[in-house]
């Protein structure tokens, strides 16, 4: 079976490598792969500024889908030909999230899914919507149930304003699942040329991100929009502060902008009386409740690009060097 | 001023009447009215139905829109020629409830709206969306208000499925709040001649509302829908019930289905965990929250028939007989 | 090992009988039973009230307590000497209930914990409180959970009142919940000698349940209290509607008081803008919540009687007849 | 009519002063003012570090209790005789905030209540509790209001750990309300000698606020606390961070840490998930409903110490360098 391993800390040591076919044990099933998706976090792993503990070497990615090819013992979820996805953090059920949760996720701590099967406990995996193809339904499991956390949690209404930043895969699927609870989506983006296609989406309007955008957009809804999706971390939350109507919220998912000294916050946030609150994905409950709205509305991922499985060192490039716009797939069969 | 008034126990007793010209007190608004509609509660009024207490000779009706004509000392939110449209309960800005709020009420126990110039305290108005006629304004104080308030309290969420008894004005709104929030919203109809134009209005399914339409509901549904906005009261509690799934929820805001005998209930609701609550209309804090998204939305009111205003009793006619499709409005000016 | 089964429709064919000791199998834990504790669904399963459909024999009785005494293959929650209480819905781990849920109920569907030993999935159980008995700790699953659940659903704060109906399990339970919220507690009782024991526990005031109290709850609050936790069910619920404020709501989780033609309810509860809720038992995750706040605040159940195991039946008489103050333990050891 | 003004940018600039007695205007009512309080905003105003716009001379301080002496025409919520607290913002009576409110705050933009006598609105004020005396309802307009809607806010329940830090007026109204919900309160306090204190008033621990203690305390509560109330701005935000569990709350009300360089906070945010909110005071509902638990509790503000009202610059001299223990009251009879 191939597969991809870091061995490294760079992203030259992610080799093509030949790994013994799994089988699935009790209560698992067997998965053959059609497509795995890639987030900020594999490229800092890869990097290792993000989880440097990792062992190596070590099957990268985490999100994935495919189709079930074999049962182990005791599954009651599944038959074979079904079409799974994965979910991120498989021992986070439902409910509040636990620490050691961590410990269950594919693609670090546990080997990851850039490989043509995998084995999966039966509870690890939700089905995929039958409208998606795997290529699609692998951009789902970190980007998209990570703006369906956010809206679930900050839960705009028709009427209200929503601003999102950049136009990566969770800014593109919190753009539709916004617009799908009746809010306005306002962005701000540091690539200007990308406006147009950010108003095609339906976008009412969009800012420049590398300019002030906080002031601008404040004074553009008459007293600030009602929460803002945060992605560039220190760098912009003033920004953000500034966006934001008093007692609306900051969604802080991200920090594509780095870690620098940060500039004085809480002043900022008292004269607002702000909530900023910081999230990633969601359990598995969420996930099914974010499929039954996609299969409802019969939405679809944005994929800024697909590359092939034994071409997946160039998708990491792209994410290191070329502004996607969407979600990065590679394709496994 | 030309007015009516309700001086019996019926319809008959619905009296063109001259009234004298009012003038606006400190922090009141003169205002000339160019539509009103009609709820069924003003039905039940004129019939003694309904608050049989209310004296009379009554200028009836609650709701209405128009245009500022004159301002009392001291108003600082409004200037002559602004258009709002009336607040069913004034006393009501924001927050809980107060038993005593319901004397502030136009229509009952105050005089009412069908007439053609009013005095409101300035508060007692919201701005009209500029979008909006005036015949399209006076609809939104009850019927609007009371399915924004719904959909605020149970939330439905994209994914989900919502139920709607009938197609008059407040389930028409709750189509249009439903769809507006990323839900699926199903419909029952006792007319079912209006199947197609319900589907036309976005209802997915449509159900046979004379027939036993709760299992019908919870077979299609595959489990149950998440919440029934009910109106027929007691006479068809039982059918929501058995339409939703464990934990779903009951909007009660109606009884047109009488108030005989009662079904034995708690069971039912044991059997579901549910949760049946009663509603009515919100705050101005929410009618200023709906407006937003009506003119973000562009939203439009679905209007049955417009009467001119010296023929005020054919819309009660209407009401009591004629199965409208939306809302009545008669038109002032 | 020493059990009783049900073989019959009434009381009179609950019999000892001997069973085989049962082995933990994989992901499985044993246990000494220390104690178990009655609910009304007991006494109901017993007389073919309720679940008339349940096989039999069936051994009865769904919450107990005791000692893990062996370990299954991969159980890594539990040691070998660790004191657990059972949890009511073992499928029910947190998030939304499913009806499938209640097919993993010990007591019917399945085999219950009137038993010497007993085997659950480890995560059928919960720690038992170190300050609790095995006697004390077997109150819990349903009584003290559904309590715990009521006030979480509706959150009453410090400022309000909460009226609870009797002095059975839950309802004792919940007036020790809701005080340590900081909520008032008033409470009815159809046994005026029991009054005083109740304000002794913490009841600021104390109604004859069998007279006309939702009129004088309603006068003696000033208005209405902020919810009541009704377990008469039809008989009881206009009472109920009659006691609340504005806005206020009602938990409905029993039905002591039959099922008989009810009175009509749509149009109090839409005086009141009433919120009814049925309710039972939580998930496991809420379990744990409130384990927590009883090891916090060293909070002990309130028995009104303990049997020995070979006197269980005598157990179902006195809840059948005896109007308990509290719950009713049978210990096994 | 006695009061105070302050003239300049400094403590000293506070001078006495002979002020025209007021009368009540329409829907106005006069209160002989018997005490007024102390919170760290006046200070900061009256060196001119908070708000330095505002004008001088301007009668300071916000907060005060009081009797009604005489009606403005058209009063009907109030009776001479009547005792009333003030009302921190006026205009927010409930709903949500909106950013033209502040405009209504006495000592800052409005005159305030170190004075004799004094108008409100009588919307802009409350009824005092009746076990309170004016010195004791004086504290609570801001302190008790802000503690009170922190701990709306976050709700936290019984079996939940909060940790607040100092022992200023918030804190210590904070401790008290946090325990009428049944949380478990634990402390940091710079001065270990009020330790004793802090346990006598509830606190189940209380740490070194000078040592590194958001480790410590995530170590003794085996994976960090529900929530902490934060006051002294970025110095201990991080630390505050540290302190709580995975999704755990962190309410921001103060500053008194300063504004310097902040630390990265991004990072530890999204490590746990965690929700930072800035809050404040709460609206009059909300001022309403705190003192039901008030009354219901018979709960007694915390004094650090009374001064006569010619005295009032001793109180400014006791907040800037006397650390006090509760709150700061200036007696005016």
């Amino acid at each position: 079976m191939r597969a991809f391993q870091l061995t490294g800390d760079d992203l030259a040591s992610l080799q093509p490598v030949e790994l013994a076919m799994p089988e699935p044990g009790p209560g698992q099933v067997l998965v053959h792969l059609g497509a795995s998706s890639l987030n900020y976090r594999d490229l800092a792993i890869a990097r290792r500024q993000y989880l440097p503990q990792l062992p190596r070497p070590l099957v990268p990615l985490s999100d994935a889908a495919g189709e079930v090819v074999a049962l182990g013992a005791g599954v009651d979820q599944w038959r074979v030909g079904d079409r799974v996805t994965s979910h991120y953090t498989p021992a986070w059920q439902s409910g509040r999230f636990l620490a050691h949760y961590v410990d269950s996720r594919p693609g670090g701590p546990r080997d990851g899914l850039l490989r043509e099967y995998a084995v999966f406990d039966q509870h690890a995996v939700v089905a995929t919507p039958a409208h998606l193809t795997d290529a699609e339904a692998a951009t789902l499991p970190i980007a998209a149930l990570t703006a369906w956390n956010v809206l679930e949690t900050f839960a705009p209404r028709p009427g209200e304003i929503v601003l999102l930043q950049g136009s990566g895969g969770v800014a593109l699927f919190a753009l539709q699942f916004a617009r799908l609870r009746g809010a306005e989506v306002w962005m701000t983006t540091g690539s200007p040329e990308k406006t147009d296609r950010l108003r095609e989406l339906g976008a009412s309007r969009v800012f420049d991100g590398r300019a002030d955008w906080g002031a601008q957009v404040f004074q553009a809804s008459g007293g600030g929009v009602d929460m803002v999706l945060e992605l560039g971390g220190s760098s912009s939350l003033l920004q953000s502060l500034q966006a934001i109507r008093p007692q609306g919220g900051v969604a802080v998912i991200g920090f594509l902008g780095g870690f620098g000294a940060s500039t004085e916050l809480v002043l900022p946030m008292l004269a607002k009386h702000a909530r900023v609150q910081a999230l990633s994905v969601g359990h598995r409950e969420s996930f099914l409740a974010m499929n039954r709205a996609i299969v409802q509305h019969h939405l679809k991922p944005l994929i800024d690009s697909r590359h092939a499985f034994d071409q997946a060192p160039a998708a990491y490039e792209r994410m290191a060097t070329g502004r996607p716009f969407g979600k990065l797939v590679i394709e496994h069969a």
